[in-house]
């Protein structure tokens, strides 16, 4: 037992007068001085944003915490009806379908950007640019999609991209991810001879990488951006319930009935 | 079907070249001007906090987020140990656990004074007095214990309630909840002989009804500040596994081997 | 460390060349011995049913299984169309709602059941009589349903409620619960002057309760028929799948548009 | 809304007077009459399974249903630790970690079995046997395991493995998973020259495709046989509680204090 190394975070302690979150004091240093957001950096990276890290990682979970009545919000809606008690359990429900066909292009896009300047033997344009064309090459010749790129609904330009772009120029964090992810709309252009937009998620995954986040880890904070959207729906719920009348009328429906 | 009109949210709307969140253009409006902390606000009660609000919002989600290896941190990093291609199925098993035994205290805490704030004529010291007086003694007659009071660590004074309300009161925000949860503490204090602290959940919890959340949300902001903490663990599990050794000691103490 | 005594299990044990369940050897004495419905019963209880009560048992769990599209087979399937890649996170979406509006009855009724057999003097009919009128009186008295009791679909008689007596009494488990739930039916009626049919929730609760499990515990015997529902539905997603046209048809209508 | 044909389900139906599954009266024809494991191959597959076919399905759910304090029953006495009040929150938690670790394995086995089965002329022994050294050969030359051999404890052989293809062989089921399964392991041996023994999951795999399951859902009865024993090991939890004291000796140990 005394060789349990494994027993230990860096992320917090509680004593009988003091909790620490990464070595400050919780009361004293960060309750009342640094936002949410700086907090969510704090804990994962173990060190401060700068400001301009902050409001580019604000603008990522703003732009990812709802849209509207996706099929996680019905799966948590739905939850809310059986177990209205329970309102953790709804909550869950609403995360677990942020897998690999919706949310997981942000973790996707992350992947899918770090192999391509790891790949680079710099970070110039040229070599980016090199590698992203190498990459697209392969991706497309085995036949499957690019991370980050189309979008069902937002044909032409998701209106999030040029926007996280801007509040990323403007914090001077535009390196390298969100380069190499316009290099990859480009490559993936000159190949097929149809351009598709760069999407909200991909554009996210880029700049999480570009703050610092590990791909493994970007995932996580579309699903902290999602719990917002979706606690903001189950508020909504309480007060004019949509699961119950959705299942009546596919109850009918299903029975032949007109609804 | 032409008359479903349960079919509807005032939360978000998207077409092809807009996304709208409470009426506000996502990418013009919103991306790089809000917090994701006041996003949140907006989310779910429909109109922007004040600086003030946000301030105080931010400290309640600050003093939620991480308290260490707690049994719902240990269920989400055990979680991943057996899948950990399911990053939402780590996070979601980390928030089931935020039951009635922890986190829920602070809706409790926030039912217990809107019953309060409810039975008091106005709103003045006396009147929220004597409510309080009056609510604390029929639950303790009860053999129940007063939500928001004592903490097992924290004894004496748990460090973030003075902090919380030092805040409100620089907020002025210190209406009613987090005035009536002093007058519990007081009221508990006089019938028992014995003060107990008002505990961090308890104040997050009175903190959240002033800044206007139904007592039903208000677990949604413990659980979104959770998530901040749940997805910082699962990124340390990644890089250090507490989860397999965990199994393992246990595994070889129950096997009465030496671990 | 070497007075952890909670750290023990009686259900089941591994060494290298053994796996035992109870203290039976889990290859040689249970595998294609028993019945995973027999199975079931010794881990929850620790002994092996009779042949009877594993019919009975079986039948309960033959009851709950399916209900066609329920609002949490609903949220298992659109939780699939998000993350197909992870099973168990649509099956467990599919078990969180399973809460006190539905489910929740099973436990629901062994709780109030348990509670009259134990104000009863003896099992006699006229004492668990008198008990059954006395808490269906204070129940109706305070404004609230009795569980049990009422159908939203089968409004005279739910057809696995005969059955199930039938199948108790052929198998010789009518003691107590399953008579005392008869009783509080007919208190009921007296009472309100409006008979309502057992539904078969209730009798699955009684039935369990019989059968000698905790009334704590019988909420898992649903949770375990449902899961068997719920895989099912997941293996009709992945052929006809509901989840996305279902969102899709959702989406026109938000937006106005003929689905 | 006419042409809504994605609307159907073919698993069952309630009218007011009858319940229907797979178009059999479930009160008249099912309760009473068939077990459980029979009601879950008809539920998925839509037919009766044979005799023999049951109690091969009963011996896979028998063999999957408890592996002791594992990761994902750690995590589901944990989460009831925190929510105690919402068994089915715990239930799913114990769930969510059956994934691409442990039970994955079940699955896994099942594809890799369904490819080799593909590339196969005919089921003959010569056949399979080629097409098994083939994906074997594949799988090693990339630095892959082969999913279904080998088991952390069960070094020479895990006893539920001879016992699996004994069941099968008396119930004719040994077509063509389980037989594939030996070759994969023959090819294995040959190839590396250091046997690995067929582990419980994949042989439990290899007689769900032998059983007429589509791999994808295979996982499926993993999850169902799993939820038996977490629903045992929650049963036990709440009479001698694991999750509390395990959380206080962690929380001493980080603390560097003497548990």
């Amino acid at each position: 037992m005394s060789t349990s190394d494994w027993l230990r975070t860096e992320i917090g302690a509680t004593t009988a007068d003091s909790i620490t979150i990464r070595g400050r004091d919780l009361a004293g240093e960060l309750m009342g001085r640094i936002t949410f957001t700086e907090l969510a950096f704090l804990l994962v990276q173990g060190r401060m944003p700068t400001p301009e890290q902050a409001r580019l990682l604000d603008a990522v979970l703003v732009s990812l915490a709802d849209h509207g009545l996706t099929p996680t919000v019905l799966a948590a809606r739905l939850t809310h009806t059986g177990a209205p008690e329970s309102l953790q359990g709804a909550v869950a429900a609403g995360l677990l379908g942020a897998g690999s066909v919706f949310l997981g292009v942000v973790e996707d896009a992350a992947v899918f950007l770090a192999g391509i300047i790891a790949a680079a033997p710099t970070d110039s344009d040229a070599d980016l640019g090199n590698a992203a064309a190498a990459a697209v090459a392969a991706r497309l010749d085995s036949g499957r999609r690019i991370p980050g790129l189309g979008h069902p609904i937002h044909k032409v330009e998701d209106p999030r991209t040029p926007r996280m772009y801007a509040i990323a120029a403007e914090s001077g964090v535009l390196e390298p991810n969100l380069r190499a992810l316009r290099m990859v709309a480009d490559a993936q252009a000159a190949r097929t001879g149809r351009a598709l937009p760069i999407n909200g998620a991909g554009a996210a995954g880029a700049a999480l990488a570009d703050l610092g986040f590990a791909p493994a880890i970007v995932r996580g904070f579309a699903l902290l951006a999602r719990t917002a959207g979706v606690v903001a729906h189950l508020a909504e719920e309480m007060e004019h319930p949509l699961g119950m009348p959705l299942f009546r009328e596919l109850d009918q429906r299903l029975a032949g009935e007109e609804p």
